[in-house]
């Protein structure tokens, strides 16, 4: 019951109404655009079933003892930790990048840590919402994405403060069945091809930013729900089908245009209680923690494929063994295991939290997230500087199999006379696609921003970092302290944001 | 005369045979894919009847004292060169990057120097076929590309000790009335939407590779050249029409099916002329050099392209001011000076070459070419960072003008109330095109690849310079010898490489 | 007993005789010029005898069960790698930055794996050497140095290709109670202030090279032994006294000038053996790579101390809260983090060995050091760039006590009146002494070259790492091949080398 | 007369007044520990006799005709740019980096442009002050250093808000005939063996901060004037003497203790002529831009003198021609030669002031040197990682020329059999000199700090580039603005600081 399939996920999606803006036309889930999407989150339910994934790929639930897929599990040990990183890693192989479910699982987390405080503060019932959520989620293995980017207006005011005051997400009625809310959440990947969306706050929220201190979550179809959305550009295979040729994503500005949600989904309601306006910031930065969590997965994963291409690559062009060549390649995945290596540490220092939620150390996650999203265009460069101008310039494909000049292109493009011309041909087509492409070049975007840029870890790791004891060592070694403080650094959480919040308060 | 217009060359261009290959297709220069080239070489034509480009876009031709669109001069002073460097900079502004005119002003200039070589060596006449070409180029303001980079197979075998003798383009017969010839040039860019194609060497050839030591020049339809190619996909704006969204260009693999060249069309014939066979790597260096030199004027215009969106980004992102916006705009200025500042500082140490042309000083070139190489990537970054997440996710153009959804987004673009919503949608929408799609990927391999990537020019670099000398300095430090070299740098050409092969041969 | 006290070691130190060569003298251990020394070994046993430390600084023999100085302890467990990595990541912050000490460990370890492996595969006793001696140096908590680092002659030939025989460490007689040794060994630090000098090859050895293959353990002072010394210049202190005025160092070129070493105290002879020259590579890079762990946690502590001093005099200058200083400051933190999560990862993927010790896994390790090499410059570069130019222009410390300019001086050393001169003029010192001393700029060549230099780890790394399988993440999403490898990276340990090497002579 | 000789020189300096106080010592210019500093003076002198560098050390004086040393010259043409960058580019190879000497030459021509604005606004007489000044200093061959960094004290606050109003240099009387002045400067290079030293501000000065606005030059050992010296160390050779090891230099905090300037040598004097307040910023700049520009000459030259070495060890490492090691000399030859084009190129686009002196383009010189100082920790890391770890642990001299171990350490220091051991000794003994020494660590301080960090650059740059204009060419792409701005950046000289002055007092 809970390891859904991909037919069962593909039933519900075909059920769903249309609500997808794409150009001029509103598309249901069945238009052929979301299938590279579908590609993507087939690979979650396929794994689950699959003996060489099972072990990462499912999870033992903890409110009902029972198997289900680990998208949809809340963290309850180390060795959780160890394995949602590792199914992110193996997932992302198998679509060359983004596996595109993470945000649920980090967006359930968050939940489940957060709600249980609000709850445990306040004597509100949030927490008992998201367990009946969580429940229905797991037993239906449900695909749900996060929508946390709000568009922001001017960038230097807060909330209230906009001229518009729909530039944040955010409660225009509160009524005793629900609220009404209004605003957009950008940058809102896979939303056309999944279940739910849940609403996450995007920053800390000031005691005048009550309206927009909210958390829920909805079926992306729900009335009122928009999906104005990019569709990646795929290029269509014509005679050498591949994997790389079935991915895609697509992306949306997905706009609440006065939407109705029900109590039982409500997560956060800071015009209902004013005083859980405090909790927005800790659920954002707890969103933003686990999903960074995540991108020890993912981005050692992308680092992987794209070492991966160029040792391929190098091979082809006759270069693979060139001091250059090792050299270039080595640092590609020097950065995947560093980041890796970021989010084994984090779990290693994982601490519990009181609603049981394992959470892992905030300043090595960020750490690794920062570092891959500082060597993402520089990794992709590698790959390029490898691969020569051909990735550019490579003639279409259907042009390899004209009777006029496909021989004559299949004779050019040979390189060693042991490695067939196919096997070349495909070798650089996939590279095209991976970087010379609309899709692929949205890929760099995505590993500088999605989850946070490194500036945003910069941020948040000098907030969580004891910069004042670090300068005890300094202290110590100049003679202005008489000894150094034992500097053996605690685990950093995101619930400093809320302990800072209060500290600010008083 | 010498300054034609784009009415002129595009008659010219309606008027030649289909050999285009594009998928399972073969298109005239008719086809609505070269629009995007012909718009980058209409530049060409038009700013050099503008008076605000006249003067960088025109010179007096050495040959017949009339006024030439500078694309078909050769560089006879100092002043020259600074005015092909800033007219490349000017015109390369106007289409967001490559302006794709320059291989053949560059060819035409190696070519000058190199026949003019040959023939004082070898008392041949392959200067006067070339001055005759040229005359002919000037007079009918004709576009050249150049077609060098041949196809390579094993990267590590020479010419001549390839498996398939073809990976190189040779001479397969050698007649009376000229030569036939055979092989393929790879990232062959517009050669769909230029008049003539003059090949280069690409490669130093040995004794034993005098099939490889040819260079001609032939009509783009002549018989037997086939044009595999790859257009760049354009979007096509149906609101918001703007520059940026007419630019691209085409590629292609260029394919000499067994070719007629005829004799006053060829310029190096190492068969007939064995001992010419030493001039190709000259030519080949040559032509990159002069390439170089044309990058320090296109790279900086690059560079100030992604620096000015930056500017403009941040700005309607409300974060200008910032120190770290400031900074990364700066850096890339930094580049766009540095990169432009080596063009200049080589044309201040241009030497008079034996047929009267200027050669600017090749480590200089060689070192801004190779910063603007390492440096495309980052630029990027920084662009891409500036701009956030939104311009891999902005819904498409259509749904901006939806009576439903258009009213919504309009509204959420918004940032500063005072800038308009189109605006920040025009802005958006062009780093799109800039940086996510095909077109602008390619773009980054260019920055990388195109005119030789930095690998390319460290080796020419430390083929050029006087390290013994340059160590003279530290054994004069150190006291290993009395006196210092006086060290100052003298100028380096393509020349060296002339006279190194000549030295090796004792 | 097994946890020895300071007094006791220079009790021993004391007694030994004269074999330190300091410019035209040949001092004992009593010389001034080894108190900086000294400092650092003392933190290792007066921190082993400390609460706040024990737990990380003492270990149970598992020879004897024993409490031990965990410096000579071979780790058993996962726990004892990431204790390891914890004891010298906090005594380094004492000493701010190399404690010295870590080489002892690291050869002792290396060389419990590899007696043991020679032992099982050729009959030998090598291994029984070795407990004997390890059963000593746990009881008398002897202190030890690896010498492993031979001059090496012409780079390009093997050992015993060399014109000069001796420029690698070799056995020049093998006697039946022991071997004479000749040769020399670079870069030798701490010589001068331990018990103990354990030599170890420093490269692959061939089967040409059984002369070179040789290790052994001998007394610092033993006869023929002899010092080459460069003592770190030292700053006296007149009035404002601090640890980092007491820190600095003594390296040597160790010469074995015909040395005689006993039987008992051999751990390789690839004369008497010639079978176990096969293990000499191993036993190289078996130190190599445990020395390498050691690194992430001496690195991390070094970055944290530039980080320490960085935010303290980004603070007395009243930048701390800039954003350039904040991101600035989160670069070093960041690289602590990642060089520390990377020994964190590779305990995590630790393996017993056959002899029972714990080995990390190499890659990871590996990338942790080349990190760290890599950046050493670049975080110093942070610290002179927050500190300002006074570091390198900071009147001589007696001025600022001199009556007439001393108040001078310290009038015009303040800044934020909140913060005594005193205190700014100790942070300056200690920043001079950091970076704008022979000391501070010879820890920059440490942290560069000191355990291999980034090359030296990128080669480790390329020669462990499975790159054919991570082609086949490529060549699965290419369409190459069927279905992807399960990609789990398996750890990688330096008996790789050996299993190679046998591969090669197959 | 014009030119003056060392002798002349040192006769001066020996008659000056004791006023370098050195630890608890006050000395005069005899003191042995001014030789290092001494010797790169020297080749100030004697190079401007040396028929080698006669043409670029030697100009013609605008004032009087005759033949002076270039260190006095006002810059009259782009020619004297062309050569001041020249010869400052030539002796910094002299001495392997600073020669120290050119910020004489820097402040006279900042002076020579600030005055004469000074006078044309107010009718006052600075510039014949000025005038008369230069006049006595190209006839005696005067050197000069200026002092321009004051303390600063609190950063955040202007001058006239500090807590103690001492803080940056000010007029504390104004009499009828000079002015008593009190304050100190920072980082003030050379001051122990140069004739005079100028002061000035060292920032914009608003109009509460007039008795900051003061510029003049009184001679070192000027009653009052106290240097607060910094001896750099000086290894002392006893065997193997070179050229490196006599080259140092002496820092001092210079105190300014209520000092007496008479009128003829007041520049500046915002109390006697409030209205001149606003042209302190306007000289602090203007003495900034040209001494960026000397460092387009001295900073490749320190470049260049890194390479040498780099390529010198290289080869007698053996590894001169493996391509990592061609890569990163080739390296620091690109930065070399990229400063070195940003200098030529700001003198390409210079312009004459009013006051008849030339100025180079102040973008270029910016960002010439901020890509020098960018770059320096990376060339010495580069030199370092080529070098090997034997430049931080190389014996002591004196051991190579001991009897008993003399003769190991030549035999084990031998590479390849054709370089003496005495030449491999004096390479790394000068790069030890060069990087493992108090000396060569604070050049890598001043190769960052001096003249200005790249943050001062970015901020240089940043208030000259015309952004608004830059936005043009994304305006016009994106289809915002009809057409694009011409965009030929104009040069940008310090003068737009007045300018921006006036702009914000309106």
């Amino acid at each position: 019951m809970g390891v859904g399939t991909y037919e069962q996920f593909l039933e519900r999606m075909y059920k769903m109404k249309p609500n997808i803006y794409v150009g001029d036309e509103v598309i249901d889930r069945k238009d052929p655009r979301l299938a590279a999407g579908f590609y993507a989150m087939r690979q979650t339910f396929d794994c689950a079933h699959d003996d060489r994934y099972k072990d990462v790929c499912t999870a033992t639930s903890h409110l009902t003892g029972e198997t289900i897929n680990r998208f949809t599990h809340i963290h309850q040990t180390q060795d959780d930790l160890f394995k949602k990183q590792e199914m992110t890693k193996l997932l992302s192989h198998r679509v060359g990048g983004c596996i595109q479910r993470c945000m649920g699982i980090d967006a359930l987390n968050a939940l489940s840590v957060v709600t249980y405080e609000i709850d445990a503060a306040l004597g509100t019932d949030y927490n008992q919402n998201f367990i009946n959520y969580l429940k229905w989620t797991q037993e239906h293995d449900i695909v749900a994405n996060c929508a946390q980017t709000d568009v922001k207006g001017e960038r230097l005011k807060r909330p209230h403060e906009q001229s518009d005051p729909d530039m944040y997400l955010r409660i225009v009625e509160d009524r005793p069945d629900g609220i009404i809310v209004r605003g957009a959440k950008s940058c809102n990947s896979a939303s056309p091809y999944v279940d739910e969306i849940i609403a996450t706050p995007t920053r800390f929220m000031g005691s005048k930013d009550n309206a927009y201190a909210v958390s829920f979550a909805l079926p992306a179809d729900w009335p009122g729900v928009k999906l104005a959305s990019l569709p990646g550009l795929r290029h269509k295979r014509t005679h050498i089908d591949a994997p790389i040729a079935h991915i895609g994503d697509m992306e949306s500005l997905t706009i609440f245009d006065d939407v109705f949600v029900p109590n039982e989904r409500i997560f956060l309601n800071g015009v209902r209680h004013p005083e859980s306006t405090r909790f927005a910031g800790f659920l954002a930065i707890m969103f933003a923690h686990f999903h960074r969590h995540s991108y020890t997965g993912c981005k050692p994963a992308t680092s992987e494929v794209l070492a991966s291409s160029a040792a391929l690559v190098a091979e082809y062009n006759g270069i693979e063994k060139t001091s250059h060549a090792q050299e270039k390649i080595c640092h590609i995945i020097t950065v995947a295991e560093l980041v890796y290596a970021a989010g084994v540490a984090s779990a290693v220092r994982a601490v519990k939290m009181p609603s049981g939620t394992m959470i892992p150390d905030e300043i090595l996650t960020n750490a690794g997230r920062k570092l891959a999203g500082e060597e993402i265009f520089n990794e992709v460069a590698i790959l390029t500087d490898l691969a020569g101008g051909l990735i550019a310039t490579l003639p279409l494909e259907d042009e390899f199999y004209s009777d006029d000049i496909g021989p004559l292109l299949n004779k050019y493009i040979m390189r060693d006379p042991s490695i067939p011309a196919e096997n070349i041909h495909r070798c650089f087509r996939m590279i095209e696609d991976q970087l010379v492409s609309d899709f692929g070049a949205s890929q760099m975007t995505a590993g500088l921003h999605g989850g946070g840029s490194p500036q945003m870890e910069a941020v948040a790791m000098m907030g969580g970092y004891n910069v004042e004891k670090l300068k005890g060592i300094a202290k110590y070694l100049a003679g202005i302290e008489p000894d150094i403080p034992i500097y053996k650094r605690e685990t950093v959480t995101p619930r400093r944001v809320l302990e800072k919040f209060e500290k600010t308060q008083k």
